[in-house]
């Protein structure tokens, strides 16, 4: 086993050998701000191998069917990625795609790098995007491309939106002396569940890899940790994880023992998993972060159903919102999945604390449930002892202030 | 066609002849309120016949479990029901089955009709019902069964919860000179959804039916009604819609003209569409109702799961607290419903207002929009144009109230 190590200090993309980055500020929103970091873009030194994973939602925004098209059309390779907020360019129809084409183009021309860069949206729905605006961005943008930390960290503070907090992650190992590194940054906050929703993340690496590989990897990943988180059960327009490999440590994965292929698979999870875990943490107004396990079922599906269900219910994030120990509305949403759950064989746990046994109210521990649901973040454990298959998602609560913040925009 | 009336001021269940009810204090919440009505009795003059639908969520209350039980084995001959607020009797193991049958029993006993009662609860989860009181209740309530208004209105205050409004609503119509009432009354406010989260109706007629016939008018008139209103998507353990017939209007509606059948089915519907729009009106601190229209698609199926996605979207419910006519969260949630929606086809509309024609955005029309979505009640269209099939949903909004409300029990 090679072993992992997250880094304590990420600076985001940059952290990986090979990349460069940079945020600009070009006032997307058309707010007379020209302060708020709100263009990215990363480029890889020479073209490189990419991956996405994309939103599922029958509306994608133009970037996302831009980045589908590129993809495959360039074997993969291409020039790293720009990215805006305060506009998602979705459900601007045929001049929304001509405008993600034009600020790829613009991309390129500007970095001079003989390859196409995937695009990314983020931001309000249905609203063309100001492409003069955009356009100087980019150009800026691509002036300041830079390794050093500070352009990654204002890369990454350019693709916020709601998000409170930059979200950045470096996992590292060390293979026959050599490091090999996997960076990424993400945005999140909003309309957060399965598939990703307003979600952006990016990973970047220096292994030797095609982008059939890479794919392979990311999906594996992303099944894993982004879709095992849910803030409010909306899935966006424009979600998209891309993870882009420039072979700059000449580690090649697919060339060495098992356990290489594995580190590097890890370090890929490791990344992605502390970037969802900064996503719900910083979801819109959240107060709590509640890892759901469901276990003891007879499928998998039935684990996830049983876990969106209870994760999504508003009743039971309320309860979590009010530090309310309320099981009953934890076993009646995991009844609501409709799975065939048996009320008799049902345990739920608070962190350790037994809720329900069999069925059977433990009501002599009230007083410790209440200590559970009273902290930040805790476990529920909801065992349908019916089988051996679980599903752990991370979630969190509903608060007033998620409503009142979202009541417009 | 017979034309059904549907009464302006109804009175519950006692405006259908051969029928009586009352209501009693009996404080099941044990808060020391004995003013507060809690148990509801209502008893036809003789064994009657009846039919039932029931919640659909996994863990069934104790309650609906008995009914489920005595409807077949009384070859549905019973007396009436007996239903208490405060204490949903759910999750509560052998002794919440042995308490419903207690209070069955006792109905019995106290009324001295020979026949079975029916038992509903409502209310928190995973208490045990305080027993003594609850004796008490019925008690009371045999005591004063009448078919005078003030005890129907008793009773349909007595099932009330967290509602701030009695529910109830009497339809009639004429065939050959003789009057025949269908009568009705509801419980709702919160974990409303589907197959009737947390919500109890009940049904009284006077047309000669046996069970078979009332279960198959029931059912399809509870999947127009009561299965398609939503406030915030979860399915109760104890939701249950009773009908109960006493032939006393000596009119069978399977003996006779077409007609006839179809003013029976339609006075049924009318009531229980009418407790419905009462239920979602009243909905747990909802400020708006919101018919929610999806059509042109290629399967019900499909324009059920848009109906649903969106009316339970967060992102949406939030926008229209805001009277945000924000149609791109529209549009992403029905996307995010993944039926094949394709965004050039799209069309929505507030009111008769376009929001979007055949995914181009209709923005000289704003000041419409907002006009339509400042309303206290308005419908939104989803036109898919992929097909003819269509679902109406009526929903409501999501309010930093309904999230206050609920953070606690």
């Amino acid at each position: 086993m090679i072993p992992i190590i997250l880094l304590e200090n990420s600076n985001g993309l940059t952290d990986c050998p090979g990349f460069k980055a940079a945020g600009a500020a070009c006032d997307v929103r058309e707010l007379g701000d020209m302060e708020r970091l709100d263009l990215a873009m990363v480029a890889a030194d020479k073209p490189c191998s990419a991956a996405g994973v994309f939103t599922l939602n029958d509306i994608c925004a133009a970037p996302v069917r831009l980045c589908k098209e590129i993809l495959p059309r360039s074997g993969n390779k291409v020039a790293g990625f720009v990215a805006n907020s305060g506009n998602a360019n979705a459900a601007t129809g045929e001049q929304g795609m001509a405008d993600a084409k034009e600020m790829g183009a613009l991309a390129q021309l500007s970095s001079g790098i003989g390859a196409p860069f995937l695009v990314c949206s983020t931001g309000r729905i249905g609203r063309k995007l100001p492409m003069e605006r955009v356009e100087s961005g980019i150009q800026t943008a691509a002036g300041k491309l830079s390794d050093d930390a500070q352009s990654s960290l204002n890369a990454a503070d350019a693709i916020l939106t709601s998000d409170t907090r930059r979200k950045v992650a470096t996992a590292q190992f060390n293979f026959e002396g050599q490091t090999v590194t996997v960076s990424g940054m993400a945005k999140g906050a909003g309309m957060i569940e399965p598939n990703m929703a307003t979600m952006l993340a990016f990973l970047t690496t220096d292994v030797i890899a095609n982008s059939e590989q890479l794919k392979h990897v990311l999906t594996a990943a992303v099944n894993q940790t982004f879709n095992r988180i849910s803030v409010d059960g909306d899935m966006s327009t424009n979600d998209t994880v891309l993870l882009f490999a420039n072979g700059k440590s000449g580690v090649d994965p697919w060339d060495g023992p098992a356990d290489l292929l594995f580190a590097f698979k890890e370090a890929v999870f490791k990344v992605c998993e502390r970037l969802a875990e900064l996503i719900v943490g910083d979801g819109e107004k959240v107060t709590k972060l509640v890892e759901l396990m469901v276990q003891g079922c007879p499928r998998v599906q039935d684990a996830e159903k049983v876990a969106r269900t209870v994760g999504n219910s508003l009743l039971v994030k309320a309860s979590w919102y009010g530090s309310d120990p309320n099981w009953g509305r934890l076993a009646s949403a995991a009844g609501d999945a409709s799975v065939g759950l048996k009320e008799e064989l049902l345990d739920i746990h608070y962190d350790d604390v037994p809720a329900l046994l069999k069925g059977v109210p433990q009501d002599t521990r009230v007083a410790d449930w209440k200590a559970v649901v009273a902290k930040k973040r805790f476990r529920i454990t909801i065992n349908l002892n019916q089988g051996n298959r679980d599903f752990r998602l991370l979630t969190s609560d509903l608060s007033e202030a998620y409503v009142n913040f979202n009541k417009s925009e």
